[in-house]
């Protein structure tokens, strides 16, 4: 039996993970952790056993064992130590971290610290973090293997390609649910019509950052991580149907694509059961019902999230954490209905020109700077 | 420098790889065959001096060899030997077989014999030989590249992949000039309609194949040799736009697939260049210029032959040569308008029902059966 510790267990990916974990029999749940749904993890630690549990608040802690059956004594994990330490536990052969957010970063780096080979659904760790993370696993030999549709479709891509020949990377955007709408059109949406996506069932953090665009911007400096290509061979191209996941471009001018249905638990299956293929764990595709595919050009006017993405990412040094935290807190402002839509951008945009960019030498400068850009960013959204 | 023995050098994909050539600086032109352009394969000779040409006509000798300069004496060889000849040279590090029908069966069986690596663009080679082509490869260690695009397009995507893992081949088709006509609507289509292909500049045979849907029954065959697929896991998805030059499912679901330009050219150079890819030849494809793909099941109503071809395929045996043979005869009446569009199937059918299946013990009965085949059909048309 392969031991798997899933951190964020009970959000949408986490729980699309154990729906594949299910089907699988070579798997043994080692730990799950959540921020702070403790109904949920203690009916997942039921079903599972994990030895280990995380969660984020001792206060918590009554709460989740209330209930547990006496012949199941989990080990307990407290908050942010707990997590980490949850990621770098031994005999783990792979940590899954679909947490959402910055927060993600440091158990993404400890699992590496400790030779964990990671599945990663938790792109801050890269956007935030990837100067760090990208060497560290090298030097430690520890494989990334990419969750997010987008990354996981160019993984396999790559994977029967001789690098030197692959010319662009072409990351696919839904467009989300405002595609096509202008400027002026988007500044009365509401949050229920922000979390409407149009072909994935995700979170809310998630499904904000798609309707403004962030998400593939942030997609785009995790592509730049990932498989070490410049961003101007990253393009990206609006897809409205999500079923092409993403391609890559060769010299010669042939463009590979993946494609599939839109549903986690493949590329969650991949991630789990890779350099092998799994079974079908999610509808087939057929493209002949879906009938026809669409692309078009992002409209860079009417979501500047994207092209912020891109110049942080260019810049490099704390742009990109600026980005991240200052996106993380307008989204959690719009979501609490405290800003317009239209003002998530703006917000970042007065955070990033407040920076000075300055280079990292370590984890604790981009955690301190991360918490700096927070606190500033939930100042400006107060004054709003 | 390698090379190369172009067989068919005055047609479509002949042209097109002499204009590959000029773009590559390390390959020689060893030999060019031609069935009667004589006047065209005089003017490629002169450029590219090839030490052998191979034309059908001993009568054109006299034609050929007038205007070449002084400085300059191939050896000309003459008809299916002279072909065949050329096909099995010494110290040629590529056969491209660009001949169009039945007849490219013989130089792909003596350029394989002779162990000559085998570019080929002619279907029929396997469609009535694959039997004996495709055994004999393995035995002589010798590899085929495929040049029909979608084939092409199936090779580079298994590249990557383990067989094992690979549920199914999904070759596109364009539909066609009648796509979207009814069986009723189809009768009074006219040549010049017919030629009228909407994507791809070829030949008049293949114009009117890809027309009829018989040279996608032709491709599945085809790749059924190729790639040793059985015929209920090799699909046909109607694709009008040809940009998707064909696709793979694995056994997770996930598809891949192969785009670019409708450019023979790009799969030309792959098989010059495999297993490395060569610079660009063709224009770029812009997803985002094109818009849209659509996809759509095939009309097996308007368009038998597709079934037909299948059902051949399925049978084995002779059905694919007769299949073959009363095509290329039927093809011909409809160009010489001596039949109509639609009793293209109708006399194939006719020369299926008088068929009793056979074995095959060797590359002569083929032969054999395809000239019977043949003279039988052109009997059937004369009577229409």
């Amino acid at each position: 039996m392969k031991n798997l510790v899933l951190l964020g267990s009970t959000g949408s990916i986490g729980e699309q993970t154990l729906n594949v974990l299910e089907k699988l029999d070579d798997w043994n749940l080692k730990g799950i952790s959540c921020y702070e749904s403790i109904d949920k993890v203690k009916s997942q630690a039921i079903k599972f056993r994990p030895d280990f549990i995380a969660i984020n608040d001792e206060t918590d802690l009554h709460d989740l064992k209330n209930g547990l059956p006496d012949n199941y004594k989990p080990e307990i994990l407290i908050g942010r130590k707990g997590f980490v330490e949850l990621a770098g536990l031994n005999n783990i052969d792979m940590v899954i971290n679909a947490i959402v957010g910055a927060a993600g970063l440091e158990p993404s780096y400890n699992a590496i610290l400790n030779g964990n080979k990671l599945g990663l659904a938790n792109k801050e760790s890269l956007v935030i973090g990837g100067n760090l993370i990208i060497p560290l696993a090298k030097e430690n030999n520890v494989d990334i293997i990419p969750i997010d549709s987008e990354h996981n479709a160019i993984f396999q891509l790559l994977k029967g390609e001789d690098r030197s020949e692959v010319s662009r990377l072409i990351l696919t955007a839904s467009g989300g649910p405002f595609y096509g709408y202008t400027a002026e059109e988007i500044e009365d949406v509401t949050v229920e019509d922000a979390l409407n996506h149009p072909n994935w069932n995700m979170g809310s953090k998630i499904s904000i950052d798609s309707a403004t665009l962030m998400n593939k911007g942030l997609e785009v400096i995790e592509a730049h991580w990932l498989f070490d290509y410049s961003y101007d061979k990253i393009d990206v191209v609006i897809h409205p149907q999500s079923i092409i996941h993403s391609m890559i471009e060769l010299i010669d001018g042939s463009i590979l694509a993946e494609l599939g249905t839109a549903d986690m638990r493949t590329p969650i299956q991949y991630a789990l059961k890779y350099p092998e293929r799994g079974n079908k764990v999610a509808e087939s595709l057929s493209l002949k019902d879906i009938g026809k595919l669409e692309f078009n050009s992002p409209d860079l006017e009417t979501f500047p999230a994207l092209r912020m993405a891109y110049e942080c990412g260019q810049m490099g040094k704390g742009y990109p954490v600026v980005l991240n935290a200052a996106n993380e807190i307008a989204v959690k402002a719009f979501l609490n209905k405290k800003i317009k839509f239209n003002h998530i951008p703006i917000i970042i945009s007065k955070m990033l020109d407040k920076h000075k960019g300055r280079t990292f030498e370590d984890l604790n400068e981009i955690l301190e700077l991360n918490r700096t850009v927070r606190e500033l960013t939930e100042e400006v959204v107060s004054t709003c």
